[in-house]
Parts: C-alpha cells; structure tokens; sequence
C-alpha cells in the first residue's frame, strides 16, 4: 500500500519522540508499505517563531512571516530523516519548493493550487521514504507560503489525494475523533467511523482533531483518512465515504467554536449591492464568514449580523468600518464572547425534530440562542460564551451520546 | 553606491541587535546607497542545530543536515526584512534557492559555481533592501547545500562580485585584522589596510576575522571589502588591489592556526603514482591538505608527512589507512597536538632574511620546527601546540609590531 501519515507536533516535541516515529515509521516500511511522512514543527516551535516577528512589530510582512515560520517544520523533517537514515532507512526530506507544492499568494493562509508528483514518485520508486516538511507551499514565483494553522493536516491529505495513495493516516495526541471534546464531557466516547460529510461539519463547527480543508480535500479527493493516537496502538477515528454498513446514528457528536466573533451594522441602506460591498472585501482577504442574519426595519434600512472567526475579528472590523461610512450604514459593533455549539449528525437527513429538540434542550437550561444555521446533518446555535461547557454537556446528554456507540463488526 | 553588507551571528543575536542592524542599514539607504544585506544566523543557532543532528547519530546525512542548519540563516532573514519593513523601509528576504546561489552537491562545504542576478537587480531596482540568507545555496538538482563555517563571508563577497557592488561591509565582533590576535598579544594593533595577498595570507594562516574562500573571490573579482564592528563607527581595515600609496610593512601580522593536525605514512614504496593514489581521496572528500614534506630513506622507500584541518583528521585518517593498506606502507601515525605559526607581509617580496629571523626567534625561544611551508609574502612553521601563545608573542615582538603602525592619509 501507498500510505500517507502526518505526525503533529506534539509526536514530534523532542528528539526521544522523533526516534519512536521513525520506529513506527520503519514497522510499516518493514511490513512492504511505502511512505510518505509529513510533519509539523515540534511542539511550540511554530508559536516561539510568531512571538519572535509579533515582538518586532504587531503587523510583520506576510511573506517574511511565512518564511520565518516554515523554519520548524524544515527542522523537523530534517530531523526525522536524519534519524531514519541513521536507524538503517532510505530517506529523503523534502520541504514544499522542492516537491513543489504550488500555492496561491495568500500568505499565512495559502491555499494549494496544484502538487506535481514527479519529484515524489522518483523518491518513492528508489525506495525511500520521503518525509515531507507540512504546513508550506510555494507560490509560482518561489516565495514560501504557509497554509495556516493545521496545515500539515491539508498538507498530508493533498499528497495523498495527489499521488492516489490507500490510506492517509493523521497521527495526533488524542485517539480519534470523539461525541464531544472530553476535556469538557467526561463520558464522551471515541466514533469508530464518520462519513466525510460528517467529519466535515464537525470540523467546521470546531472540532480541532483535524482541519476542515483536510476533511474537504479527503470527500473531494474520496481519500480515506485514519484519525490515531501516535501514542498507542489503539485504532481511531476511520473517516471513508457514506455507505450502506454505517450507522447512521441520529447525532454522531457535539461540537463548540470559540472562535467566534460577531460583527453588526446597524441601518444599512436598503440598496441593490450593498451586501456585495460588504462582504467582497472580506472574501478578498481570505476571511471567512460563518453565519448571517439579516432583519428588516419598519424605516427600510436594516441590521446584518454575521460572524467571522476571532483570530481574524480586526482585520475584518476595519474593512467592515471602511464600507460603513462609504454606504452611510449608522454604526457598527462588534463581540467576542459568543461560541457556537453544534449537533452533527448523518442521521439528521431522515429524522424530523432534531433541531427542535436542540432548542428545546437549550431553552430548558436557560441557554439563550442569538443565531442559527443548520445544513442537512447539522445544526449550530451562537450563545453567550458563558455557556459553552454546560450547552455542551446538556446536548451530549439529551441526544443519548453519553453511552458508548457500538463498534461495527 | 551599491553596497553589499554582511552581519555575523553576534551582531544579530537577538532582538534588540538586529533592530540595530535595521537602523545602520537604513542610514545607508537614507544616504542613497542601494543595499544588499548578508546575515547570519544568530548566535548559537548553528551550533544547537547541528547538536540536535549530532545527538541523533555521529554522521546525520549531509543532505539533511544542510537542510537543519540553514534554518539559522532563514529565520535571521526573515527577521530582520520584518523590522526593516516595520521601520517603514521597502525590503525583500532571499533564501538561497530563491536568487538562487547555485554551488556543487559538497554537502556542509559546498562551493558557489554561479550566482544569476535577475532577481536581486529586480528588487534593487524596485528600491527595495535585499536581505540575504548567508551561508546557503542550492544544487541544481534543487537541494540545499551550506558553504561551511564562514560560509556567510563568502556569500557576501560572491554577491557583491556578481553584481559588481563598489564595495563590500564585513560587519563583525572586532574592530578589523589586527597584528596579531588581542588575547594572546596585548600589544596587538589595527592594521588599517591590506593588500588581498596579505589578507589571504593571514586568512589561510589562522586569522579568523574573514574566511579565506571570500578573501579569494574578493581578490579575483577586486571585490573591496571593508572589515569593520557592528557595535561602533570606527572605521576597519580595508583590503584592496596593492597599490603604490598601501605601505609596504616587512611583516603585517603574526597569526596561528590550532585546527591543525599531522598525519605521517611511513615507509611508503618507491612507485609512480603513488602521491595521486594517497592525495586523490582526500581531494575528493574536499579536504585541504596543507603542508607536506616527504623524505627519502636508504632502503628506497619514503615517510610522508602532511597536516589537514583538524576538524577533519577522522576523516582524513580513514582514507589514509586504507591506502596506506593497499600500497603495503608500513605504518600510519597521526597528531593533534601542533599548531601553526605564520608571520605575513607584502614586503617580504623585497627584503631577504625575514624567514631566517623567524627561524632564529623561535629558536631562541626554545620552540622547535617541525615542518616549515613558505609563498612570497608568508613563512609558516608547524610546532608543538603548547608552545602556540610564547612564539606568537616573540615574534610579534622580533618584527617590531609592539608599535601601533602609522594610519595612511
């Protein structure tokens, strides 16, 4: 089999830890696998680097940024081959200019455009496992580029999407992918198998086991992907394609997002385009909009309230007061203490009252809900911060998810 | 004038120093100079690197390596592009591969075969500070390579020769090319100027202020190069084309070389080709053998002895045995403990008797000659390691350097 791993940063926080991924690494070579290995710079590497450039100056150049912090992954893979060769493997470390992984020129969150397999297959064909450096790319011009944070994670499922291997295995340090962050739900339970629409909702309702481009690369690429533990030999999360042997469980999990922020203009002016205006420059600087709520006013104008994610709430406040004045809206306003929880689940196509029964459950604990969206297998409310963990325990408990799932046979 | 400035480790150890940095280079672009700037990793970097690698295994793979370690170079860059950036001054981080600095496939001692300047002459003429990784290149084949120790002194003069800059800036920890080195002679001066030869000279006899392989490329490109400190504004030593005006000093320096070791092959048969059989290895391992001296014996045979970089002698040893085992010589020994001794000036060319007073001077000294190499304008002498301090002290002393030399017009 051709199987791509990604190793996160924490399997990969000191030189002891790299050497017992180089031992499983080898274990599968042994067993006649080929590999393709990325990996993500140790554990706090990638933040030492950011504080370094945001002691300089809080705006640094983007392109220095990504330069800078590509660094700990090129260590890493470094490392990891050195130690691979040294245990007797072939082994070849190659960073995202040499493969190349071709990105578009939004630093800091690049997005990939197309992975050329020469370079790879040359590698793999002699034998050798290829240890690739996660998270960077290049754009046609040469300049590093960094797909932001979990980027070794879309790295990993790109690769494997691109040189059509069997499996892509995403090593992390929880074992799977869970009904609720078990840090907040003490009786949460590991999910044996997700269907990729699953896996995608979750992610993108903030559960940060694996990133949401990787989950969408994997449905589009139909790449199966093995969430697990680097630090056991327990098996994880299978996410694959939905079949007929799934369950289809009413709720698969129950997922928060604090990194939520909301933006409300106030007294927009009912006007053809204006919600162009608004919304195209934030799009152009790759920010993305979750949720939006527009209401009418008896004056005509109207209020929008939408929500971005916190990490990006400045830079999308400032090009939103730009557009206020340029269209007379009345004023804006802005909130960080909200967070998103939601309910996922594949069952949701064919069992009417689940959403209510979610609102149902939040109202009864005094959960106040301001926004709503829903898709097909998913439904997401904004509350008061405040509320995160109990909304999530009292959801966890009323969809029944406080018992273990039944493993497939 | 287009200037080419190179920093070393010390002069960007951390934050604070390389905004120092940012505030010279940007004096220089406020006086209209275009700026080409080397750095550096910073202190230390390089050497907790390359013990990361050496603590997996005593011989990482060189291709990697080079990879681990030119991460130093690349988070400077990034670093100090970001402050000047920040400090509202255009500028560009290049790594190696970008500009790209081709070399040759001698991992950790890789040599620059070309340098295109389409891509500095394009950010140049954009107004823009060129900051530049040092110390790295690429192959063809597109792998990182570094130049070795003092590899950023040579990236800074082939730049500054490729693209024909009117002067050269070695920024470092000392004030320039002393007499001799200040912690061993107290009395040790500043020489203002140096002929490339001379400079040369001293480079390959010890004196560690300029790499020897820049030295070279600054004297066949005429490349002037000005060796000055970081932390203040006095001027350096400038090394320059010897001219009629540059005084032409007996003896401009006494310096000493301890990364110096002995190996001796004896009783080597008496056969045509035997030197290439001996020599040609350790050639192509890119190993400089030093000096050599072979002796004939009565029963035909020969001993052979020549020194190579300490840092080199395993290495140099492994290859030696095994063609000392091949050609039946009778036995192989080696030494650590010499050092070597070397007096340099220009004006040996016309005055006789200068080696003679060497010789006479550590003699008088107790300090015996093991083995003597000389060119027009430098006598060395290999002796033992512990007598290292005492000789280059008597002979800054015979040859009148106690004196400060007098500063040109």
């Amino acid at each position: 089999m051709l199987i791509v791993q990604k190793y996160g940063g924490t399997s990969v926080a000191d030189l002891e830890k790299i050497r017992k991924v180089a031992q499983r690494v080898a274990r599968y070579k042994d067993q006649g696998h080929d590999l393709v290995v990325v990996v993500s710079a140790m554990a706090g590497e990638t933040d030492r680097l950011l504080s370094l450039a945001y002691e300089i100056t809080p705006e640094p150049a983007p392109r220095e940024l990504d330069m800078l912090v590509a660094t700990g992954e090129q260590v890493t893979s470094a490392l990891l081959s050195i130690t691979l060769q040294a245990q007797g493997y072939p082994a070849e470390a190659l960073l995202g200019y040499q493969i190349p992984i071709y990105t578009d020129e939004l630093f800091t969150r690049a997005r990939i455009q197309e992975i050329p397999t020469e370079r790879l297959r040359k590698g793999l064909s002699q034998g050798k496992i290829i240890v690739v450096a996660g998270f960077q790319g290049i754009t046609p011009e040469g300049d590093i580029t960094t797909l932001g944070r979990g980027g070794s994670d879309t790295t990993a499922v790109a690769l494997a999407a691109a040189l059509r291997a069997d499996l892509c295995e995403i090593f992390t340090d929880v074992e799977g992918v869970y009904t609720a962050d078990p840090r907040i739900v003490s009786q949460a339970c590991k999910i044996p198998r997700l269907s990729y629409e699953e896996m995608l909702e979750l992610a993108s309702a903030g559960a940060k086991v694996l990133d949401i481009r990787a989950v969408e690369l994997a449905m589009v690429y139909k790449v199966p992907v093995h969430v697990r533990s680097t630090f056991s030999e327990a098996p994880g999360t299978i996410i694959t394609e939905e079949d007929e042997e799934m369950e289809k469980v009413l709720v698969s999990g129950v997922t928060y997002n604090r990194n939520e922020a909301r933006i409300s203009l106030y007294g927009v002016p009912d006007q053809p385009g204006v919600a162009a205006k608004i919304f195209g420059p934030i799009a152009e600087r790759g920010i993305l909009v979750d949720m939006i709520i527009q209401t009418g006013r008896p004056d005509g104008k109207a209020d929008l309230t939408f929500t971005v994610p916190r990490t990006t709430l400045r830079e999308a406040l400032k090009l939103v007061e730009e557009v206020a004045q340029k269209i007379g809206a009345e004023r804006v306003e802005s909130s960080e203490a909200i967070s998103k929880v939601s309910i996922v689940g594949a069952g949701m196509r064919t069992h009417a009252g689940v959403a209510s029964k979610m609102f149902e459950t939040l109202a009864r604990h005094g959960v106040n809900i301001m926004m709503i969206s829903t898709s097909e297998i998913k439904v997401s409310c904004v509350i008061d911060e405040k509320y995160t963990e109990l909304a999530v325990r009292a959801l966890h408990e009323a969809f029944g998810l406080d018992q273990p799932p039944q493993e497939e046979k």
